[in-house]
C-alpha cells in the first residue's frame, strides 16, 4: 500500500490559499478534514490507482465535501461525522472530471495534463470506474440507518451527471435553447452540488423533507456556480493561470453565446457561426485571441455577460430563499450562505 | 420512456436455444425471471440508454444472475425475491463488457459491432458509467437489512474486476507467469461469479460465513470456466459462430500460450515468438489461418490443451468440494452443481 502523502501535502497548501484568496478562511477546518481523510486512504500500490491520487492531487476547492460536511453540521452532528461521505462526493466528483476529459479530448485540467494524456485512454477509464466504486464504499462506511436513503439519493444524482454529459456534449451537433442549457448544467453540475448537502444532512438526520429542500437550494447554487464559471472563462482574472477564452476556442455553446444568438442580427448570427465553425481557425491564418476576440464583441454588443450573471444572481436568491425556509443552528446556517455567495461572487 | 420489447423478445429465444443446446432447461425458468424483469426495467428514452438495451440484447446465457437466483433459494427464499440483485449483476458484466471493449479495441461482440463501434467512445463510456450506477440501484431496491453488506460485497467484487481488466492489459507488454495468469482471471472473471452467488444468498439469509464459502465455491467454479473458455476459443466449434483462434491473433497470452512457453525448447520459444509478435501478420504474406495453424501446432506439441483442461476440472472440483461441505437444500443445490459442471463442460 502507498498513502498518498507528498503531493497531497503540496495540495492542501494550494486549497488553503484558494480559500484565503476567496476570504473564505472559516471553511479551513473543513477542508482540513477532507485531505487529512484523502491522505489516510489506502490507494494499493497498482497502476489503478497512482490516476486517482493524481487527480485528487490538482487542486480544486473541494466545495462539494464542504457542502458535505456542512450538511451535517445543518443536521446537528459534527462535521467529522459526515468525512467518509465527503470524501466520497469528492471521489465521484474526480472520476466524472477522468471520464469527461476524455469525452471532451481535453489535455490539460488545472495547468497539468490530464490522466488519459499523461497515461493513456484504458487507464483513464478503468481508474475512473474504480475510484466511482470507492465513492459507493466511502458513502457506506460507519453504516447506519441512512445507508439505503443515501445510496439512492447518490445514484440518482450520478445518473443525472451522465445524462447531462450526454446532453453537452450533443450540443457539439445542436444549438440548445436556453432552457435546454439550464436543464444540462442542472444535471452536469448542479445536482452534484445539491446532493453533497442533502447527503451531509442525512448522515445527520432521517428527515427527508428538509434533506430534499436542502437539496433543491444546492442545486440553485450550483447553477449559479456554472453560470458564473462560464463567464469566468471568457471574463476572468487571467493571472490565476486559466486560459482565457479556453469555451470560445473550444467552440463551447455557453449561455454567454446562446443568449447572444438569440437576441444577434442577422449578420451578427453569420459573424458568429462563421468563428464557430470548428475550422475556422485551422482553415484561415487568424490567431486565438483574434477569435476570442471577435467573439467576445458580439457577447458585449448583446450584453450577453450581464444577462448571465443577472440569471446567476436570480439563481443565487432561488437557493437562499429555499434555504432560508428551513429552521437552521446557526454557526454551519452562517457558513453556508457565505459558501454559497462565494460561488457566485466570486472573481476566479 | 421506452421499453426493452422486441430486441429483448428475439432473446429470450436465443438464450432459451443457448441453455437448451447446454441440456439446461431447468434453468429456463430463472432466465425468464431474469428477462421479464430487464425488459420490465423503464430505459428513459435517451441516447445514453440505447446502448444499454442494444448491449444486453445481444445475448450471453445470463449465467451470473442466474447463480444470483440460486444462491436466494440455497437461502431458503424464493428465486423471485432477488431478482432485483440478479438484474444487478448482469447490468454490472455489461457495464464491463462495454468498457473493456473500448480498452481492448474489440469491434465485434456476440457477432454484433461494439458498443464504440456503432455509436463512439463517448458513449460507450458514458453509457458504461450509467449502467454501473443502475446495478448499484438495482442491488438495494426492495432494500432490507442486508443492504450494507451487499453494496459491500459487490463494491468489493467490482474493485477487484477493474484490477483483473489493469493486469491483463498489462500482459500486452510482459509475459505473466501461470500464477500471475490465475489472479487475473480470478479478479477480471472469476470474482464476479462468486459473488452473484454470494450475493443471492445473502438476501436471503444473514449468514456470512456460509454466504463466503459459496463465493469462494463460485470462484473456483468462475475459474475453471475461463480456462474452458480460453480452450474454447482455439479448439472450440466453429459452428457456433464464434471465431476460432481470436485470442492468437490477438496477441493474447492465455493459459494456452503459457504453459507452452514454460516448456518449450528454445527453437520453439523463437517460434512463438515471432508468432507473437504483433506485425507479424502485417508485416509478412502470411495468412490469419496459417498463424492460428503454426502457434496452435506448438501448443499440441506441448499438452497445452490437455494441461489447461487438467487445471480446469481441478478448479471445478475444487470449487464443488467447498459447496459440498455446506448443508442447502436439495433442488437449487442439484441445479447448481449441473450448472457449475457444464461451465467446466461445455463445448461452447
Amino acid at each position: 500500500m502507498t498513502y498518498i502523502c507528498c503531493s497531497m501535502e503540496n495540495q492542501v497548501i494550494k486549497h488553503t490559499n484558494s480559500l484565503k484568496k476567496l476570504q473564505m478562511e472559516p471553511l479551513l477546518p473543513y477542508l482540513e478534514m477532507i485531505d487529512t481523510e484523502i491522505k489516510a486512504t489506502p490507494f494499493p500500490n497498482k497502476s489503478l490507482y497512482e490516476p486517482m491520487e493524481y487527480i485528487l492531487g490538482l487542486g480544486g476547492k473541494r466545495i462539494r465535501p464542504i457542502f458535505t460536511l456542512l450538511g451535517a453540521e445543518l443536521a446537528g452532528i459534527p462535521a467529522k461525522d459526515a468525512v467518509n461521505q465527503a470524501v466520497a462526493v469528492e471521489l465521484f466528483h474526480n472520476f466524472s472530471l477522468m471520464h469527461d476529459d476524455i469525452m471532451d479530448r481535453s489535455d490539460i485540467r488545472r495547468g497539468s495534463p490530464t490522466v488519459h494524456k499523461k497515461w493513456d485512454e484504458p487507464t483513464a477509464i478503468l481508474s475512473g470506474d474504480a475510484m466511482m466504486v470507492m465513492a459507493y464504499q466511502c458513502l457506506i462506511k460507519n453504516s447506519f440507518d441512512a445507508t439505503t436513503n443515501l445510496i439512492k439519493v447518490f445514484s440518482k444524482m450520478a445518473i443525472e451527471v451522465c445524462e447531462g454529459q450526454m446532453d453537452d456534449m450533443s450540443f457539439e451537433n445542436q444549438t440548445p435553447s436556453k432552457d435546454q442549457y439550464i436543464e444540462m448544467i442542472r444535471q452536469k453540475t448542479a445536482v452534484l452540488i445539491g446532493a453533497s448537502l442533502q447527503i451531509g444532512f442525512l448522515v445527520g438526520k432521517d428527515d427527508s423533507e428538509a434533506a430534499d429542500r436542502l437539496y433543491r437550494a444546492g442545486v440553485n447554487w450550483g447553477l449559479a456556480f456554472q453560470i458564473k464559471d462560464d463567464y469566468l472563462d471568457l471574463y476572468g482574472d487571467e493571472k490565476i493561470g486559466k486560459k482565457i477564452g479556453g469555451d470560445i476556442l473550444a467552440n463551447k455553446k455557453t449561455l454567454l453565446y446562446i443568449v447572444t444568438r438569440e437576441k444577434a442580427s442577422a449578420e451578427d448570427l453569420k459573424t458568429l457561426d462563421y468563428w464557430y465553425n470548428t475550422n475556422t481557425i485551422k482553415q484561415t491564418q487568424v490567431s486565438e485571441s483574434e477569435k476570442i476576440n471577435a467573439v467576445r464583441g458580439l457577447f458585449d454588443k448583446y450584453n450577453a455577460a450581464e444577462e448571465s450573471l443577472t440569471l446567476a444572481k436570480l439563481y443565487f436568491k432561488k437557493g437562499n430563499n429555499l434555504f432560508n425556509e428551513l429552521v437552521l443552528p446557526r454557526e454551519p446556517r452562517k457558513t453556508i450562505l457565505k459558501l454559497a455567495e462565494m460561488l457566485v461572487e466570486r472573481d476566479f
